[in-house]
């Protein structure tokens, strides 16, 4: 089996069993699009509740953002994105069929027609529109959530009175129009974020840096990603954007891919707030309580939840020999697996095993709110498929459980574990605390 | 006061308060979009949280869905929205200022300028972009989710087998071009979505139809809205929509509006499947089965996030008469408002009570996750601070707790209630299961 394999496998379980479908797909598809299905929403929604509670709930020094999409275009003009800095070099040949020029290297004719190309020009990757009746407001779907953060800067310590140092936290939407979106989730023309920028003193910054440094390791190990499998790519200072004095990559080895893009984690000076207190003219300083006024200097992690949630089913897809055959399963952490657990009746056609398993069903649903009901096909077959989605635990309810067989097994049930395989008999009253 | 006065507060509280600012306020803004604030985003949170738990998690009949925002330009075209459905009449005078024709009603010359309108012409709402570099594919940001997830009948029955009836759930942006953005929240050009589309047989929509409208009135009930400024409006048959046999808004009592929308409820048909199925080609049946084929029908029960949360606002929103002047509160349901709880000590100058209180705040947070820490100002100051955000309780570390007063109250603090202002003293061993 081969890593390329792997990302393939996963590719088709994403689809067959309802995490992610191609966007538009009963139409042909609308390229770089990717909607998330009913166990892909679940993954996505665990991931991005951990990364709040982690970021910025369990913290002290953390605010929540949620900026509109639409901005004034003045915000894009203040950060360089309208400028040459977030362009993709584009080629046209003669009959209109565009490329991205870096992608064709010394082709000099259309693959398409082949006709001559003409000169390579910039292509602005922002997506534009009109806004409004009169059609003369131009607006833009932001690149990138950080600006919304720092246009919010002042209303944030207007409203919250933080204390330095502080950070501000947004999940959101990105757009940019790709030249070439390709390879499912990882280059893609909407996409979902979760970025914090964190506002330091500048003599402070190499101190938070090794902080975030650590707590982004934190994240990682929690999201169950093996360390071996992620690395740091410090970026050599030829290659830094022109406002960042440091800015690590971090990546993750994806199977068939190697080491690509997971998160980004970046010193940006004090290059934004200058930017948009001079374009704006309203300050952007933040006043020390002892009166003393400076432009705080940033520290941006930033996290794309696509490619996080491509590393968790990366770490978590394994394939063994278990029973019949080759079986596959999600070792998904509990925090993060779509279902909780699996609730099931030995057998669907018997009413009092179903009645109880109802039961416990409710029982377990009240507690973890995810809770599978699955009582298709034989018990075999079910924990295929529950292991397929990464669902931690099976619950079975048989005859057992009602004192038909030992009498000492009753109102307990068989939990069965999703990477062992092993079955245990817990009693009823002892389930929450057991599988937790 | 005057109900207009009440909502020109909450308003003000909004942005005062870090609930919502105006979107890009620092360029001037860009009308019809907003950006919720660190304590907005929190209630927001809350809101779509117990949402998503009411409506998906405890039922076993939903699915959700997260569907991209761009789409194919031929969802738009099967569902009408390209079309003369979805426009407003605009007017241009010769100077090219326009204007909605049914805001100008009998006015014959420009307002801005006094030259002629010419005739009334139809505009899109619907935000137009380019996509690829090509620039000759179109979409649009979707005005509602309600397509995404009928594009993905398909996949949600193809990968979860649901049973009829059963329903596709989704949280999200949405987007129009309003002529004429205005009021807050509530005219809007980007905005918040959580829609269910329901799919039934057609023989059971009536039925159905009655428990759905039941299960929003238990969703009011949830968000603490009182009954009597909750109300449904029944559309006339005339003006239904062409596709809909039954509509019922349900609208709030906001202060200085009225009655006005919150939410909508509607039966489809089956005219959207129907329309998609034409368009693409894709069979959208249902097999039951026992091989019966039919296109399901649809309940649609939508809510506006914004609206939501406005009518939040304005029922929790109080004044009354406690200690000295005019007390603001806002009445806010305990499983809705931002902070659970704030915790002080008496003084922030006194190590022993700030060691303790910071104890306390920590078991706090790791049980309730958001939890103030407040030790601003007088204690006298710091309630009036948590009563305006809508903290149900503060909790105050004394010298009593330290045991320095009577011995008795060594280890309990001060709960100090929100709505009464009553304080009562309990142990810090039982605050948690008290505060629940």
């Amino acid at each position: 089996m081969t890593d390329n394999n792997t990302m393939e496998k996963i590719t088709s379980l994403c689809k067959r069993r309802g995490f992610v479908f191609q966007g538009s797909e009963i139409y042909g598809g609308l390229r770089g699009t990717w909607d998330y299905g009913p166990l892909g929403v679940m993954l996505k929604r665990n991931i991005e509740r951990e990364w709040w509670k982690l970021f910025v709930e369990q913290r002290e020094d953390m605010y929540g953002l949620d900026a509109a999409i639409l901005m004034n275009e003045k915000v894009w003009e203040a950060s360089g994105h309208t400028g040459a800095g977030f362009t993709d070099p584009v080629v046209e040949c003669s009959e209109g069929h565009r490329f991205r020029a870096d992608h064709l290297e010394d082709v000099t004719v259309c693959p398409t027609c082949g006709a001559a190309f003409g000169d390579a020009k910039d292509f602005n990757l922002m997506f534009e529109t009109k806004v409004g009746a009169e059609g003369t407001t131009t607006s833009y779907l932001r690149p990138e959530t950080a600006q919304g953060i720092f246009v919010n800067f002042k209303n944030v310590v207007d409203s919250m009175s933080p204390k330095m140092p502080f950070g501000i936290a947004q999940i959101g939407k990105g757009f940019r129009n790709e030249i070439a979106p390709r390879e499912f989730l990882f280059r893609v023309r909407e996409f979902d974020m979760m970025e914090i920028e964190y506002f330091v003193r500048e003599e402070e910054w190499e101190t938070q840096f090794e902080e975030w440094r650590e707590a982004l390791w934190k994240w990682f190990d929690h999201l169950g990603l093996s360390r071996e499998n992620v690395q740091e790519l410090e970026v050599p200072e030829d290659d830094l954007a022109h406002y960042s004095k440091r800015t690590i990559d971090f990546e993750y080895n994806y199977p068939g891919k190697g080491f690509d893009e997971l998160a980004g984690f970046a010193y940006r000076t004090d290059h934004d707030l200058k930017a948009h207190m001079e374009a704006s003219g309203v300050s952007l300083e933040y006043i020390e309580p002892d009166g003393s006024r400076f432009v705080p200097h940033v520290l941006e992690p930033s996290f794309g939840v696509g490619r996080t949630l491509m590393a968790v089913l990366s770490e978590a897809y394994t394939e063994d020999e278990m029973g019949e055959g080759t079986r596959t399963y999600l070792k998904l952490p509990a925090h993060l697996a779509p279902y909780r657990v699996a609730v099931s009746p030995l057998l669907k056609n018997k009413p009092q095993l179903v009645e109880k398993a109802r039961e416990v069903f409710t029982m377990l649903k009240g507690e973890f709110g995810n809770v599978a009901w699955d009582d298709n096909g034989n018990v075999g077959k079910r924990y295929r498929r529950q292991d397929e989605i990464g669902t931690p635990a099976c619950v079975v309810i048989d005859f057992d459980t009602l004192g038909e067989e030992a009498p000492e097994h009753t109102d307990t049930v068989t939990v069965r574990d999703r990477d062992t395989g092993q079955q245990t008999r817990v009693k009823i009253a002892e389930l929450v605390d057991s599988l937790k």
